[in-house]
């Protein structure tokens, strides 16, 4: 097995070349909105909830071929075949497409969140946002189009109706969405621990369950312990990720991040580090990812990956 | 059978009662988000989306139910039980599933579309507009949500992948979404009947198609025969429906139309109206219902419904 590094970097790679392949290329039609969708998705990122869906497959017994660095995917999907048809889409497996489809969502929400109207943010993953470098107009429909992007991948790698409900709830009103909605509602206000929790349980928490999930259910039916590990493992780390970004965004240097650091303070905005200080919140972290890691004991060894995600986000600089 | 009217209200009464149902109450957390999706998505359109997927359904020999102005669905999602719990959601069928589908995310497409950075408008069936009621952020939030909500709606009542794909496709950028960035990029500018028309069967024409294929589909597989007379009728009513968009933008005033009325004209976009006059544009209209009349003979009596929606948006006047 290789070490975790070069699992992340075979990840990556192999992410960005699925997404590549799979979002429609620049030279069709719109083609300006087209190369506004590949801007704000290929080329940066950790690809965290990739990452997590393909460690969960593994967890479940899935093989999902990041072991060697190998080069991406199958042979039809080479970087060379990715610009051109759409027909070999389905080449995509069901576990790379649960991760390009959690991941897509993702990148949608940053390309609205980073809009005028919420947290107006010109910088993203060390470049300028989509309405700065193209415009607000095409910003929003990018969004729109890359989240009906997302249900296209799962559909078409052969998703059941459970999986589609299941990325379609963490991405709705009582996920993703109503955690902003939380977020923008309680900016300038004090937040309890609980009320703070809420929210990131919805705003990033909802997603990193559908990453954890998705990658699972990709291989199958979970069984119930198997499930119930991946849902303890899920909310630990997503409340881990959203402590760390808090202490980093605290910490770190604008040029490090990759976005504007320190905005949450200026913002007025609750974060961990109101309720408590830097080595508590790292402890606190850490606590949560004791957690996670104690949860997916019942996957011994399969589950060795998504040990490595949980200590790599309590240990990471960006 | 009932006359078409009768008909028509059934259908209106059925849709407002499942979509009232199935958007979740605005006494759930975030409450904010919530009411605002239910100002947006219930209390007035003309539903034809919906018409169209029930018509389509009983096209193919499925029974809607809409043909007694029955009240709405079945007795556990009587209006009294709509506001509360979820968990009867899966008491839509799957007919009724696709018509609120579609409808969601025509919907939401109209609150994005409304925004300052679209096309800035306050007036929306008869009602201030999403971000004039509420604001910016909270229309933005809206509109994702929707998207999600339809996918949602049509998962949880069990749909194929196949139908999932079909309604992401005509949601996303080589459907509804690309349709909308080639109206922006091309407002100023003159095009040709060939141009103006592949901006209308992606902005309009994509979603029609959607809701009469998924209420085809809803019944299960379509024969070759069924699926293209369906294409072809949906493709004809999609740009009838359109020519007559641009009739009454150009002849109704704005309190018949509940929205701004001649503010494309104001806003230099392409219409119909600066290819052909309006006696022309209406003889093009009947022309394309006409086709679309003879498309769906196949279907016999069946198709009556679809041959009256046809018939309607030829002849109405909002």
């Amino acid at each position: 097995m290789t070490d975790f590094a070069t699992w992340t970097r075979a990840v990556q790679t192999r992410t960005e070349a699925a997404l590549a392949h799979a979002l429609p290329s620049a030279e069709l039609a719109p083609e300006r909105l087209h190369e506004a969708m590949r801007y704000v998705s290929l080329g940066g990122g950790k690809r965290v909830r990739p990452m997590l869906a393909l460690a969960a497959a593994e967890a479940v017994g899935l093989s999902a071929g990041c072991d060697h660095g190998l080069p991406p995917l199958s042979p039809a999907l080479s970087l060379e075949g990715a610009s051109g048809t759409r027909s070999a889409f389905g080449a995509l497996s069901l576990t790379e497409a649960a991760a390009c489809a959690v991941e897509l969502i993702h990148v949608y929400s940053l390309t609205h969140d980073d809009l005028p109207c919420m947290d107006d943010d010109d910088l993203r993953r060390g470049k300028p946002t989509c309405h700065v470098q193209y415009d607000e107009a095409t910003a929003l429909l990018v969004g729109d189009a890359l989240q009906s992007q997302a249900f296209e991948i799962l559909a078409e790698a052969g998703a059941t109706a459970e999986m589609v409900a299941l990325l379609a709830r963490a991405a709705g009103s009582r996920g993703m969405c109503g955690g902003q909605a939380v977020d923008l509602a309680s900016t300038g206000k004090h937040l309890d621990l609980a009320e703070l929790e809420f929210m990131h349980i919805h705003k990033t928490g909802a997603l990193i369950r559908a990453a954890v999930l998705l990658g699972g259910l990709s291989g199958g039916q979970l069984d119930d312990v198997q499930r119930a590990a991946l849902e303890h493992y899920a909310k630990c780390v997503g409340l881990a990720f959203q402590v760390m970004d808090d202490v980093l965004d605290a910490e770190a240097d604008t040029a490090t991040l990759g976005k504007t650091a320190g905005k949450d303070a200026a913002q007025g905005k609750a974060t961990y580090l109101t309720l408590m200080d830097v080595r508590e919140a790292r402890a606190y972290a850490r606590e949560l990812i004791d957690d996670a890691l104690a949860s997916i004991a019942p996957f011994g060894e399969l589950g060795r990956r998504l040990a490595e995600i949980a200590r790599f986000i309590v240990e990471r600089q960006y």
